[in-house]
């Protein structure tokens, strides 16, 4: 499997056709089965969403969401027989991965940890078989699948895993909000999506000035800038890169950190052609003069850069993770088993939206730089 | 002074008066005079701005910048023996605290730093006497003042020094633009002033978690809840306070100083009486559909607070400093000695414009506090 995702050629989408998206339901008694319904049904004139799910369940949730919803289930090994179909957008593709329990919606049950982890397995084998141009995935539970007796630390490291890929990069994106203008000002320009790539993510703060090296953080850009011009599509990706320290360490009398470590990584990327740029202070470079004219910020640690990402976005976020040999895109909120347990129709799938939408520009993207290929960027 | 201050009892602001605000023009070869000169007369129908300077310097500066631009200069001495008088607005009022050597624009001159800080003295003394409602700052350098031969580490604690304040706490503050909502949605509610305030400042990264203690953040908690009372006109202030550790330390599985320190410093704020709440995740309280419920965040650390306010209001946040027996604002940025030595005109005075905005709205909810007063919130 990784060897073949390693050499990942994508393949020309074939004319007439909607990008197939592969989407993970995840948990299946938290609300990413319905979030995955409500989205690939809204969507399913643009994006053939395949949900990779427990084909039975989701056509019982589906018929309690709107009994307008159309599914056409394919066993797993009927597309690896035949491929898949290009179906039409009455009904939305299910590739049955079963369940091994009933589920109750809100409460874990550790019988089905190993099906959802077969639900990403399905999708990476659909992305390097050629089925799937991305992967979109809904919120699981890390528990449930350790309690299964699997050792699980997450989507990310799952994926890469799975996959090869020996660094990843966690990057949130999402479209700001247009400010308007304070009375009697010009309105400023509109501004461009805002992407921001973590050099550490989920570590104690006590321990982040500790974890950045030149040599991790050059590798982090590496992976930034080429997944930018590859999936993005952006030829010459700008990368504001944040100082660690407050004011990027005041030459020092804030902490070494910014001299040492990320200056170096900077300047090293730079001799490699990268247009990185820092350490700037990260109360400067976020305003939106400094980022109008940046295509990512490189913030080092999670609450140096997610704060201004979600008040920027107001709440929509797309996770990406970088570095991977496929595209995968994912919703940056949980499972809401309370909200789940409540019945269905209270969950907002805005995000699901976000994350299947950011999947194919990233696609089309790709397909763009492909020769003999009929999108354009 | 110390003692006077520490029993402040505001004055009620004589009617048919402006309320008289005094600036401390800052580091003369910045830009410091000219935003404070273009400040005062762009804002001299609502705020009588005493600005405490060279007054010859002033005049001068003045007179290149617009000649319609009238000043009127008293002595130090003369204001000691007589009061400060109640002009109008045709002209700025100037208390002369004279310089020592000749101004050259962006070149700094040790000879002048004693008299930086003499402003200083002079602002403090106006706000003891009932002179002066509040103080706006322009910036200074400290390595002036340090190379005057005066230990100097900043305003802030210059102020906390010589007011006896046993501790401060930086607050930054600012209107957030109102976002245009998405196509076919409604407008988001216009968001309230956003107010950050910080329980460490200056620090390098990895220092910040071992300097948090359960009585340090409990007075800090103390002290945004009494000014946010007294100097806002907030009757019941509600604080979002932030957990140090990314998603406030997952319960641990994240670091623990969320639980151990964190927490126990909110619940005991609460027990006496404080509405603060949390430890919240950085990225999930800077959302507005938070924000809008609360008057206050208190970040644990710089670049978890600052990027989003500076962010939210364009770079128009007004520093406020907590803590002091007196109102203090300053505006958010340096001296640019660079832009000061290629002449004026080129400075923008918005950010000493929010400053005294804000010493103005914090005056008039201090007025409206006081009994027989007839300004009110």
């Amino acid at each position: 499997m990784s060897a073949t995702l390693q050499s990942w050629r994508p393949r020309v989408r074939p004319s007439g056709t909607r990008p197939a998206i592969a989407v993970t339901v995840g948990e299946p008694a938290g609300i990413g089965p319905e979030i995955s319904i409500r989205a690939a049904w809204a969507m399913r004139n643009e994006v053939n969403c395949v949900l990779l799910g427990d084909a039975a369940f989701l056509a019982m949730t589906a018929s309690y969401i709107d009994p307008a919803i159309r599914l056409s289930a394919l066993s797993l090994q009927a597309v690896r027989n035949g491929g898949l179909p290009h179906f039409g957008p009455g009904a939305i593709s299910v590739i049955d991965v079963p369940l091994a329990a009933h589920v109750a919606p809100g409460t874990l049950d550790k019988e089905n940890g190993r099906a959802v982890l077969a639900t990403l397995d399905a999708a990476i084998e659909g992305v390097a078989a050629g089925w799937f141009e991305a992967v979109a995935t809904a919120p699981l539970q890390k528990s449930t699948i350790n309690d299964a007796g699997v050792p699980f630390s997450g989507h990310t490291e799952y994926f890469a895993g799975k996959t090869g890929a020996a660094q990843v990069v966690m990057l949130l994106a999402g479209q700001p909000l247009q400010a308007m203008p304070p009375a009697g000002e010009a309105a400023p320009p509109a501004p461009p999506p805002l992407r921001v790539a973590l050099a550490t993510t989920h570590l104690p703060l006590k321990d982040v000035a500790g974890a950045l090296t030149v040599e991790g953080l050059g590798a982090t850009l590496d992976i930034i800038a080429h997944d930018l011009k590859t999936k993005f599509g952006i030829a010459a990706p700008r990368i504001l890169v944040a100082g660690l320290n407050p004011h990027a360490g005041e030459n020092g009398y804030l902490g070494r950190e910014d001299l040492d470590v990320v200056a170096p990584a900077i300047a090293a990327a730079q001799a490699r052609g990268i247009a990185a740029t820092g350490p700037y202070p990260a109360d400067t470079l976020f305003q939106p003069k400094y980022l109008q004219h940046a295509d990512c910020v490189l913030a080092m640690y999670h609450d140096q850069g997610l704060p201004v990402l979600k008040y920027a976005t107001f709440g929509r976020g797309v996770n990406i993770t970088l570095g991977l040999p496929l595209i995968r895109t994912s919703v940056d909120h949980g499972t809401a088993l309370d909200l789940a347990a409540q019945g269905l129709g209270r969950a907002d799938c805005g995000s699901m939206e976000e994350a299947i939408a950011t999947a194919r520009r990233m696609a089309d993207a790709v397909q763009a730089g492909l020769p003999n290929s009929g999108v354009r960027a």
